[in-house]
């Protein structure tokens, strides 16, 4: 643990801290009293910002993490006798604890995705079966992460493809946004253009992997989803008290495109990182780097010097793969220190097995 | 809404915001990068600290809210066929929008209280039936808030009765400590003193409503609970990312006192709030102001104009009594003035009917 | 348990076996291959008798106990962050073990009952508050027992009272009909009549009561629950599969009228039980027998003797009270041997204490 | 639906009706009152016949079908953070309309099954992962249904096999055994045998698919679980009150090895059937005929007349394969006229196509 303190490094976006101006907005709101659970008066402005990013009928809900986003999405969208389709490596698949099993009630179907991470039709196709019959749990949803647990991003025709497919089988739809302004950002496209090409159902909109201090929001447009879901959070443990401060971490990275800055900054690093990294013949970059992940192979015997150099997790113990995010804070020195050390290391190796 | 907009009043401790010096704490921790998920070194510390407080075997847990604090203490320490005997007006009961239930799966007893709003061995014991019977739900555990949602506290005595009534029925021991330090500073004891009396399964330690932005820790002392908590947190969505940024307001708070200092400030404003509604004839005060609440009754006429001076939530709308809550940001000026408008009130009053 | 080998007694109807018209009919369809859950024809065919007796929309679905018939119906009329007002003594909140909180994950809110053990208004009205409060458990269904648990029926009056209280605030009503018949036949009310005094979104219907071997109904009117239900009940495990065989049963329970048969022998022997027991002084029988169970107070030295004779389970501790159920199968040698035993008794005793 | 109106076929053993011994039983248990709640002196006997069969600290429950059987053993081992292993095919992840998510609140883990439907230790190996990582659902349990889908049987050393892996990850075991017999019949063990080679943690031992009206147990060995399935078993629904006719099917068809009759009659027959549409060169049996099952492969033109000669149910709608259920009913005329039919349309398919 003695290498993590207080370093920078490539672990994950929530091994950084608060972006400096998100902090300074704390201090802003910081003034006497004024009234809790998401009825003061940053709370009601904040959804006025989301109306104006993503149209009129979108109505925010603060929820605590992103577990809570995924899992409090689908059980609101889908009865207990419901399966979603997810990503067989998705958050929610892999990464919740049962939670949308324990907490939501409901069946998960892990669907194989293709070489970056995506899922497709024909993946999801073979999983549309027994309608209508009680023995067996009735697939109601479609998850997708954007971007990607792989760090890539769904096109837009991508987007279109899995929304067509879905209204076919009258799924509803969710998207797993805990990083969304990194593709949006890639695509070049606003929120409202996002939501013609998936209209989502229900979206978690994460800020705590974006610079914030530690807050999501899950999103819906439906009358039916918004009455339900304030009492869904606050029976499932979700209602925050002084939302004043949750708001303003929001209201700060929404203005000014501060969210923007942020996702294009880490993309940015994202690339050079890569691009510094496809120097070394030793290094495999393994997907295109489409948002603020970068992930490669390397040596094994290296790990141990890279680490301390700069922290990251190893993604898949078989192939000894590992996965390098950037943040808000990544700046060009982690990357050429990064590399200094592979130099090194890819120096020694030569020598040792030229 | 509008008289609410960022103006001191008594509606609730969670209406005050954040105390500075626990503000400023973000900002001294907010640099680089460190571990999440509870490993960092604040986190350690944290635990350290509340080991020096509250004993050896101490862990804590951070979790969002009290909501979750209180449910998941229960679901620690109870099967789902187990249930547990709550005050009638507990927030478990009344409070928690059927989490306890939804959650935890279990069955709450709602049990009388006393005219000081306190759970007694006399109102307990007759819920002691059928132990061993599969038809029915077996109680489990008895729960008390301390300080009670009357404000009132527990004394020494008290809870050393309810802890051996307990203790010869095989009850495990919940403490609702939201306003813990409350009851403490009341009856001059430390935490460790407060354990000898009512040696707590599960402590519901929170800190929002003492001058945090937002953290609540649950305590546990037996391993088994340790061991399981850290799965039942994770997987009921109150896993937060971005620990240190939770551990340093509660080692802010935990620090140099500071938590005595609230607690003291807050009760100092409570008994003169009191003193100086006791000189009207038209208000009475209900119960002891042991904490940092007071609760009265007062012409219904007057209503709307009390809460414009100082904000306050009606109690219970048949006595027409009003819960009044000081805060570490409480001021002589917030009686004052509330005082000077009953003053109008109480004068103009005695014209129209003299 | 020697005491209670195959020998009739006033335990309960579910101490009797199988009426013996009811076991013929398993004889008769046992016949062959046919399809199994609840398409079979048999099944079918009960569903068109159900619509007879209950009017045109109604469809049953079999279930295995009063438990699941209960917990079901709530679970289908409500979120789970809804609560239920039923009776502080009603199956649903003290005979359950928690189902309905751990499968149907909504809260009771037990209400006191008046000296017949029902249900009213006034006891109703204190727990109608806080609607729209994300915070509390929305009240959203009334569940009455009929005849309750004490005996008794509600009459006509008294269900349309609890109906018009229910629409005022938009109560779903189910009913506990565990023993529907006996109530229906002591008010010489059909099935349509009681659904118009009291227009049930859910009636549990019970059959092991009332001769069957095993089997209940659930009865839904609208189609939302229908639907619905299909998928509940399978995934809360209680689909039957060789459904002939229940729907047998419940077939020639309805046939030929035999369901009333049973009940007005049992009222019957209920109603001789009470005037005999009437002529001993140390027994006081305790509320109207309206149907097949008989409560009295007796001399708690009696016990043992009493038990022998014909087994019956002790309602109160406290009391001493004692219930004592009729069934189809109830006899007069089974009263008269019981009252020969009280008389010996109730002799000696007097030589005791002249 | 009119076909199956009482016809033998072989779409499933639960089509099949009552064994007439285990129905005969019924009418010599229906004699007078006894207790209910599985404290009547029958159900004390079956234990003692478990406790024969299954080794001294068998203890046996009663549950209502099979799905109970399956979800309840789980939730009794397991906790809500914990996955189970299960046959991507298994009726616990495919059939049970996701009772085991919603219900005991875990995780499955659908694995992939070799050729003949069974998992294999290669197969389980790669979900051995992340122990102890709060983020995912820690692996707990290996389930397998023995015989399996397919109809066939794990061999002794299969099962050896996978009770050393589980050791080894320190996996609890649980075996669906809706139709045990057919298996241990076909190993030629005894019950005690199959524990020695598969040491179950809990059983779900079935007797509807074996010729009872319907009824399962679930048998554990370890006092805890004992302790806690009373206490589940009813919260869930599913503890049965007049419990002697239960316990006299089960101890009918356990007496006199009636359990082995019915299993070498159904495997017998299935045999039979099997070598009989081995003669059809369009006909292709899939898989090793172990148990009662056969499934084939055969013209897709062929399948009205096919089902009206004897009803059964598509397995694969893709491969077009059926499976074909012998049960303790079927008759050689049953298998003798589904031949004459495929014959029939063998031969016009001939001419149609030469």
């Amino acid at each position: 643990m003695s290498a993590l303190l207080f370093k920078n490094g490539f672990a994950s976006d929530n091994h950084s801290g608060i972006h400096p101006q998100i902090l300074k907005s704390l201090t802003h709101v910081n003034i006497s009293h004024t009234a809790s659970y998401g009825v003061d008066p940053l709370s009601e402005s904040l959804n006025a910002q989301l109306a104006d990013l993503f149209g009129d009928d979108t109505e925010g809900f603060f929820v605590f993490n992103g577990t809570a986003a995924n899992t409090l999405s689908l059980k609101t969208l889908l009865n207990t006798w419901n399966s979603a389709l997810v990503a067989d490596m998705s958050h929610l698949n892999v990464d919740e604890c049962g939670a949308p099993e324990a907490i939501a009630g409901i069946k998960l179907i892990p669907v194989k995705t293709n070489s970056e991470g995506k899922l497709t039709v024909e993946a999801l196709k073979k999983h549309m079966i027994r309608f209508g019959d009680q023995h067996f749990s009735q697939v109601g949803c479609l998850s997708i992460t954007q971007p990607t647990e792989l760090g890539t991003v769904y096109s837009i025709h991508e987007m279109q493809e899995l929304r067509d497919f879905a209204k076919k089988y009258h799924l509803k739809l969710h998207m797993d946004g805990a990083r969304l302004p990194n593709a949006t950002e890639f695509l070049q496209i606003n929120f409202k253009e996002l939501r013609k090409s998936f209209p989502m159902d229900a979206l978690s909109f994460g800020g705590t992997k974006n610079g914030l201090m530690g807050a999501e929001l899950v999103l819906f447009w439906e009358d039916i989803y918004k009455r339900n879901f304030r009492y869904i959070r606050k029976q499932t443990m979700q209602l925050p008290s002084k939302t004043r401060f949750l708001a303003t971490q929001f209201l700060t990275w929404l203005e000014n495109d501060l969210y923007k800055d942020i996702a294009q900054h880490s993309h940015k690093m994202a690339v050079q990182l890569k691009q510094s990294l496809d120097n070394f013949s030793e290094v495999k970059v393994l997907y295109p780097v489409q948002s603020n992940a970068v992930f490669i192979c390397f040596p094994k015997p290296w790990t141990n010097a890279l680490k301390k150099s700069r922290f990251f997790y190893i993604w898949d113990p078989d192939l000894w793969s590992a996965r390098l995010m950037t943040s808000f804070d990544t700046t060009q020195k982690d990357i050429e220190d990064f590399c200094k050390t592979i130099k090194t290391l890819s120096h020694s190796q030569k020598e040792v097995a030229p």
